[in-house]
């Protein structure tokens, strides 16, 4: 059982800097998500792209931004579960909670904060009769071991990025690579484009545009797939060992939305007027997972409601303490970790 | 009559970033500043001191922090009138605000957002009798012009740094420096402090401790100082030009407190379930200025407020628009200059 002060569901943005917040008063934090590295969305869907809003940097990439985080929080030692998700909550007699994660790890704190942003990113599936009964038998919607698909016929849909790099990628690997997308045009980084451009021409990989796969067909595990032509309704059966789509991936809420919190619009509603709690005494929820009046789902944002909860937290935890806030440049920031980083100080000195 | 979207009053770290948010929903922003120059007391009072919680900065000189606030918001062309304070404020009938200055500087905004931080710092006084009778007549707390004391004899009070660097300056320029400190001990850099020791010892700088001023003396103008060491009680006249008392500043809410505002514990009350909104419909307060329930005077707590009641003085400049939420990192940043800051797009390009 892993024990923390406060619980983090999410190790975006908003979860990380809520370790910092809390390490000031002297609470421990644990964080859970579901992605297999910290940084959220940040690290997962856009490392790479420029952030301008962030106050303070007028151009920052995620990645970066996440790294500042991750060294910011540094001093106040977070625990991490990291690629698991958090699956159920149980609330103890003394109003503290158990949560479990989908790999039956356990972790108990009195108070949770849900920093789930958009919810955990799950593959956006096709529209396809049979489609579960393949699902791990010739269908897959994330390529973790590309190893897999060594010597086998491989058909990938989509007309993205994803569908671009590991069509390229799997060009050397699989025996066979088809590409099918809806329409002529793709739409990827230009470098990517051009190389998929010219294993087609090497023959390297089997292109059918505009098409889409319409059915799906074999025996106990998939064997073939059927391709419409979508200019000329012409519907073909391509034989293959695998099918992957790559379709993007869609945020949902998931697990969490079983919890008993209040929910609206796929956010969970908080009490904007003093500290972001639930509906549930001690759950919390910050950043873009949850939803009030004049809400933005803005990292900028979540760090304000991560502070704000954190002062709740210490009243929740330590009921019979009274927190005096020091300003950093006053008081400095003293880690867990024996680390102390403060002003330089003024001396006090006589003239004689 | 200088004309503006949100007149912000206050050109601190909160002030500027509204600038930033403002100008993405397009909106233009002028701020008024007590100050000679943006930064509030970051720029003021701490310039050189690290700051440890601003959110993806582990440490961040305040001035540093103000310079990239700058940088940040220069596509949005703020407008400044610098070294004027907020004075008085008419609401006009079509809801709209004009703003003078203590300098007669007058604005006109349909929004006001004050930004005050704590206050305008001012000069803490020495309890004298006759202390106003010699103010611009031989007392003064603020140095404008050095040059003014060139071959005169000047009387320094205080023993932190602005009294020790002063006293250190005018050692070269003054006829005679006399530093009156209540303690023998100062407070301050140490390089300053043995600078003052090193001028004292060759005689440059008349060094009375511990010892205070009890009365000012003179006809028309300031005269004599009569000094009173506190360890014997015994009081000595000395003969001078100026008295310069150094106490240090002290903030003070100012005019802005006669503007109607509900105040409370020197601070403006806003409304924080929605648009930190004063009660007073088209003045909103935000950053350590406002309070509300569970307020925390942090600048990154001033952040979110600015971007909130942007959306909302949207909403009430262009009562007939919708504004729908772009991220920077999708839709980019485009100044008010013809610049145009965005992530690298991906291309859209046929494979055939």
């Amino acid at each position: 059982m892993i024990k923390t002060d406060i619980l983090i569901i999410g190790a975006g943005p908003t979860g990380l800097f809520a370790v910092f917040e809390a390490g000031l008063l002297q609470l421990k934090c644990h964080l859970i998500d579901a992605l297999p590295q910290a940084g959220g969305q940040c690290s997962e869907i856009y490392p790479k792209k420029p952030i301008y809003d962030i106050p303070g940097f007028p151009e920052v990439l995620a990645g970066d931004l996440v790294d500042n985080l991750m060294e910011q929080i540094k001093p106040f030692q977070p625990g991490f579960t990291l690629g698991e998700r958090a699956e159920t909550i149980e609330k103890l007699d003394d109003g503290s909670f158990i949560v479990t994660t989908n790999k039956g790890t356990k972790h108990h704190a009195p108070v949770v904060a849900i920093a789930g942003g958009l919810g955990s990113f799950e593959p956006r599936k096709p529209l396809l009769e049979n489609l579960e009964k393949y699902e791990d038998n010739g269908v897959a919607y994330i390529i973790k071991e590309p190893e897999v698909y060594r010597d086998k016929k491989v058909l990938i849909a989509g007309g993205g990025d994803s569908a671009l790099d590991w069509s390229i990628f799997l060009a050397d690997v699989a025996k066979e690579v088809t590409l099918v997308h809806r329409r002529n045009e793709f739409r990827g980084a230009l470098d990517s484009v051009e190389k998929v451009q010219q294993l087609k021409n090497e023959g390297k990989i089997n292109l059918i545009t505009p098409a889409e796969v319409v059915a799906l067909k074999g025996e106990n595990r998939l064997e073939k797939v059927t391709v419409k032509d979508t200019s000329t309704s012409e519907e073909t059966d391509v034989e293959v060992d695998d099918f992957i789509p790559l379709f993007g991936l869609s945020p949902k809420l998931g697990p969490i939305s079983n919890w008993g919190l209040e929910i609206e619009k796929n956010a969970i509603k908080v009490d904007n007027t003093y500290d972001y709690q639930t509906n549930i005494p001690g759950i919390y929820a910050i950043g873009d997972v949850n939803t009030y009046p004049g809400k933005l789902k803005l990292i900028l944002c979540g760090f304000h409601e991560a502070t704000l909860m954190c002062q709740s937290a210490y009243q929740k935890i330590h009921p019979d303490k009274k927190y005096v806030m020091k300003y950093t440049t006053v008081g400095g920031v003293t880690g867990f970790d024996g680390s102390k980083k403060e002003a330089p100080k003024a001396v006090v000195k006589a003239i004689d």
